[in-house]
């Protein structure tokens, strides 16, 4: 890890850079693909599929067949940590429904604000050699939840043309009303137009490449939303002496396994604690499987040593992390002022695998600073606020004359009309 | 209105389509501002707002006196006005407000979700012949009771240099922390990337033409959120014989008088009542300030036969609209089975104007069919919410395995890991 010792703010800047990659070169191909898809649907599907992935597909939905037998490949003790995991999240995001709000805001004048479902949702999830049935979790739970009525999964084929045995489980058993097997940049294409095959959505949601992340961000200018921007996986840690650092070293590695382009930090007001911490990094490192990974991403790494707690705070305000590890002796402080983190995990016993896999919280959080603006993924995200307004003639009265004023005086005499006639007629 | 009588389903696609404009000679001027905001700050800001505003200005910042005078300058009429719909918008976005999620998903793992305020946003405030202040209090007004830090508003100069009246009584009126004079491209960049005298923020919401909307869409290219994606305002009306003709006239050029791209729309199972909304259009347009606009919408404008309540509502889903106005003998069927529409009108004192300006709803709508996806602007708007766990060593205890088996069947040791050491201590 590169040490930075009080570092003052005119660094901080630079200090809590995020690396920025150039998209332009990808833009012309995705806007490439977009086009054929919109223009020649599923033979523009098949084209990229075969070229991107190396295989032939006579047929891309997943049938009921096949989910069963994925279902049995997929051993018990896996089937019943998926299990656990969603009956957790979902306790969790069942929790977040609100009730309708309803106010009088004057005598007549009812208002009133309802969620309701998104009703055509996409979700896309990676393939490659680990494959990320938790994001199938994370995303398919709030959305039925929610009550969406189309639930379309894609997911890259392997060479052999299947889409691994505990993603087809994890998206049957969570309700999944459609799974396909497309990839990258087609699959957002084919979710954006709709295909003969592919279903046209609302929203997409879900992780992936850059590739699939500058897809997302041209999918919204047809007007399809995305859960939020991507960028690589964050963690940051506060910790003081009061923490373990052998626990710290193994939550910055779990974070650093990612990929050599993850952001780990660790700030702590105390030297001592971030060389153990260092020292605990290496000896776990050396065990590692995806050693070479992680140890460049934790070359990349920095510990900052900071004079207090309130610094610290404002640092880590500034940066905005996606995971936040607090394990300090006064975690309240961090927890009550914090306000730019995605998730915030507390104390000695909540490493982010606990976010990332089971507590119920969700996983697909806001990186690169997105946590000034963005939420992470929640049952909110599957919904959307719609305003209702009922006016009696009282209520009509009661206002009316406040709207001709406004209406007049921002020149638009036919909005004061649609208010006067009724008014008038009142009057008779 | 162009009449369509019981169009068949494979019209609908072509009957519902909106407008759509290439916006990719502008996206070369905002691209080009932008940059050289970045780079040259103010100077920058000055450049365009003599080239566009066709006005140099010292300080673009507006001072306390200023404000004072302006405030001396609006009537208490519309002063009056202005704090009814205040009011109004208060109760009903305050009442928006949400309690702490909190679920101990199994014993010893506690999660709950709290929303935190957007610490810093931008608002736009076009200028123009019509002032806006009405979007200052629908933009305002939550932002306060959201508890945002800084609420920045930019709006464009006149010719001499000055903000509309009433723009500042009432961005005053609603606490906004700074007010500077600077319109279109230029704002969303000064915003974007901050300059000596416009602060960076972290969310930029407000209406704009066709320039701002690009601008602000290339703002988010730089990890900039914003409200939504913006197009022409649209108005669709489901009526029957029970509505009143001349009261549905009066709402539909309420719409038709915002610009000649509008959208309205009436739908009807009533072709008696359909022709007498056209002889009200004809008699109201007649002596409407804006008809020469007026009339160009509503000659673009639609009105739909169809044969039932069951179609209207699924055609009516199919489109979207921002603004839905439903005045028929059974509104409670489809203010029940609504899935897409910005805000919901209801009965025959409901006019449009009312949301517009005073029943408390906000106004900031999803245009262009995004009412399928998005939410108006809502207190959330302003907030976003984040997830907290914390863990004592039952809950990792209870939790830990699963955890363990999901981590290592996606291929993520150091995940798994930091889950293992917690467990092995616990066992000692």
């Amino acid at each position: 890890m590169k040490l930075f010792i009080n570092p003052s703010k005119a660094e901080w800047l630079s200090l809590l850079q995020r690396p920025t990659k150039s998209v332009e070169a990808i833009e012309e191909t995705v806007n490439q693909i977009f086009k054929e898809v919109k223009d020649n649907g599923d033979t523009a599907i098949k084209k990229y599929t075969t070229k991107f992935d190396g295989v032939a597909l006579e047929n891309n939905i997943v049938s009921k067949s096949e989910i069963e037998e994925a279902s049995k490949l997929v051993n018990d003790d896996l089937k019943a940590a998926i299990q656990l995991a969603k009956s957790n999240i979902e306790k969790f995001h069942s929790a977040q429904k609100t009730d309708k709000v309803f106010v009088e805001t004057m005598a007549g004048v009812e208002c009133w604000q309802e969620k309701r479902p998104i009703q055509k949702v996409g979700l896309y999830i990676p393939g490659g050699t680990a494959p990320l049935f938790s994001t199938v979790l994370m995303l398919v739970v709030p959305a039925q939840i929610a009550g969406c009525k189309e639930i379309v999964l894609c997911s890259p084929p392997n060479k052999e043309g299947k889409i691994a045995n505990e993603i087809l489980y994890a998206a049957n058993l969570c309700g999944v009303t459609k799974i396909i097997k497309v990839g990258g940049i087609q699959a957002i294409a084919g979710m954006t137009f709709g295909t003969e095959t592919i279903p046209q959505v609302y929203k997409i949601f879900g992780p992936g490449n850059q590739f699939v992340t500058v897809a997302k961000q041209l999918a919204t200018k047809y007007g399809v939303a995305i859960d939020m921007p991507a960028g690589p996986s964050e963690l940051l840690v506060m910790a003081d002496e009061s923490a373990n650092a052998a626990y710290v070293a193994s939550d910055l590695l779990s974070q650093a396994e990612h990929g050599s382009d993850s952001q780990v930090i660790l700030v702590t007001t105390s030297q001592p604690f971030a060389d153990s911490v260092s020292s605990e990094l290496e000896k776990q490192l050396a065990v590692l499987p995806r050693k070479a990974m992680a140890e460049k991403a934790i070359a990349n790494s920095k510990s900052i040593i900071v004079d207090s707690n309130e610094t610290a705070l404002e640092l880590i305000n500034e940066y905005g992390p996606e995971h936040f590890i607090v394990a300090t002796t006064d975690n309240e402080f961090f927890v009550d002022n914090i306000s730019n983190a995605g998730s915030v995990f507390i104390g000695n016993y909540t490493p982010e695998s606990a976010g990332d896999y089971a507590s119920g919280t969700n996983h697909t959080l806001p990186t690169n600073g997105f946590s000034k603006a963005y939420s992470g993924v929640n049952l909110d995200s599957f919904q959307k606020s719609m305003t209702f307004q009922k006016l009696s003639k009282e209520g009509i009265q009661n206002i009316g004359n406040a709207i001709e004023l406004m209406a007049e005086a921002e020149g638009l005499q036919a909005h004061k009309n649609a208010v006067t006639l009724r008014l008038n007629d009142l009057k008779k």
